[in-house]
């Protein structure tokens, strides 16, 4: 480990002051619509009025984070497809012509692609972010998938490299991952660190069928098994991905610098409970942006409270339910930024705004 | 009337071939994300491509039709707020300070104000659409709302104005309103067009608690009771506000020019209903964008056999529920217009599209 780039261990979470929301409420009330007719939306407004305070909310820019991992867990055949798509796949996001592609550019949000750890040479590309940990993880199977400092360096890279696109000024960060295996990889951190039985945490994945799932489910099992880890960075180590190790350092990184941070589903979601048990004060900066369809999520959004806007029945990854999100952002914060008083719209007191 | 003018008679929709359907979605199952992956975006891109079929779907510019009118239901009290909310509500819309605005910056639409029949003279303002058929309607719970004259030349007005929008170059048409009472209006016509008790089709509208409920219960009872019309023109008339009309309207001209239009809540629903009760198949292009809190949509979803993609608990209308879905559509029309295909993603043969 580098200690200069230790930016977990130094790493400092605020927490937001809930006892705003009361006042943040009575605001939203008083805007030019019949009190609560915008449902959800105002809840997530109040929520960035608080990560925000005392400053407006921005939305301007904003920054899906895709991070790309391998899995020794892979080679047990977890998944329908093999570990080489995971490099595959990344190469189609860097031609713009994957699923999140499309759906950043209708959502009006920039793509940056982080290699993780691929298990291969990936060819240097102006669009991709080379933050490689390790050529994959190792088998959790049969043996912790990286080591604590892997974990740490993973968490610290990316908790630089999000800080300093914040910096740069992105406004919203969102979160989302590609690694072929991954969904057992988040599984086993669910059960691990919620206490759910492996069995309801294992699901379909990216389309296996009832025997695959049976397969893979053994194939947890024995990796649940073989530690019995409980401590957030521990369970991390053991059991997670680089990718996942990356989404829970920019997770940290946006609450560190007060910034949201839409997470898409479940192994987002198995990052994000990792990083709300590092720092418990990160889950007020969290927004969930969607339920997927993959079995585990459930369990991980209870833990965490959370209960997504969207029920689109995603179960892609890459940061596509994440994305569908980030239009309710920005009008979330219009509610705060942009939206007039009634007592002014009904005393005809109204700026020219556009 | 004008004969000239009325474009409603010499409409035509043609009905979309859905005999094409399994053929569209063999393609996305092709593209380079596992099948079905996409949950109801997939669906969505379906219907886009049936839409558009043999073109591509476009969703470049997309436009917001907010229609204004009064409602003589006013006078009984049927909302907590006066008619005189409506005008005032349509100065904020032209000032860039409401909801509707907000949501349309962060959903990138265009905005179109119609005074359909607002019981006010408008000043003039070069974003509002004149329009106006008359003063507000007449009191629907004594006498038609409208005469069918007045009932088609609403449907004409806005079959024309929105068929020349989509001449100009709008891709994707959304339905809202404003109209104070006008909750009041699309529940009789949810009653009449469907067959469903009135008290099933009434509801808080804009915020009526319970003894407000009761009396707006009663007042629809009066009008429900006072003519037995069920065909869906002279349901409009009898019931119908001219906002609702222009709606039905705009529903029809982006049938008739194969585009899709997207349904904002309960009233554009309601509105919906009597274009698919005129023209069948023009629920074919209708994409229903959310589920209203308002007791009566789900009536008027069922009679369409429609399932929204939203669930946000918006009971605001504007159009700010279709708003919100705009994304969505571009997302479903890129699926099938930008998304590579899995065998060129794992053969590499990726085009640089971006």
């Amino acid at each position: 480990m580098h200690a200069p780039l230790d930016h977990f261990a130094t790493l400092a979470v605020s927490a937001v002051d809930n006892s705003l929301e009361p006042t943040l409420r009575a605001r939203i009330d008083g805007k030019a619509k019949p009190p609560g007719s915008l449902g959800r939306l105002e809840d997530l407004a109040v929520q960035l009025g608080l990560i925000w305070h005392p400053a407006p909310p921005r939305t301007d820019r904003a920054m899906v984070f895709v991070f790309a991992g391998d899995h020794g867990l892979a080679e047990d055949h977890v998944s329908p497809y093999p570990a080489s798509v995971t490099q595959a796949m990344v190469a189609a996001y860097l031609a713009g012509c994957a699923g999140m592609n499309v759906l950043a550019k209708a959502a009006a949000t920039e793509v940056c692609v982080v290699d993780a750890g691929i298990a291969a040479d990936v060819p240097p590309h102006p669009g991709l972010i080379d933050r490689k940990i390790g050529y994959g993880t190792r088998n959790a199977s049969r043996e912790p998938a990286m080591s604590i400092d892997d974990a740490r360096r993973a968490l610290s890279a990316s908790i630089a490299l999000v800080s300093d696109a914040i910096d740069g000024g992105i406004d919203i960060v969102a979160i989302g991952e590609m690694g072929i295996g991954n969904t057992t990889s988040a599984a086993l951190i669910a059960h691990r660190l919620t206490g759910t039985p492996i069995g309801d945490c294992v699901g379909r994945g990216a389309g296996l069928d009832d025997a695959g799932v049976l397969h893979k489910r053994a194939i947890a099992q024995k990796a649940a098994a073989r530690t019995a880890a409980s401590a957030p960075l521990e369970v991390l180590a053991e059991f997670g991905g680089y990718e996942i190790a990356m989404m829970a350092g920019a997770v940290l990184a946006a609450a560190a610098k007060r910034r949201p941070v839409v997470i898409d589903g479940f192994i987002a979601s198995a990052a994000a409970l990792v990083a709300v048990r590092l720092h418990p004060a990160a889950r007020a900066y969290c927004v969930f942006s969607h339920r997927s369809a993959e079995r585990g999520h459930a369990v991980l959004l209870e833990a965490m409270a959370a209960t997504p806007y969207l029920d689109l029945g995603f179960r892609l990854g890459e940061g596509t339910g994440a994305l569908m999100a980030i239009p309710l952002v920005r009008a979330a914060a219009g509610i705060l930024t942009e939206l007039a008083d009634l007592s002014d719209v009904l005393a005809g007191r109204l700026g020219q705004t556009q």
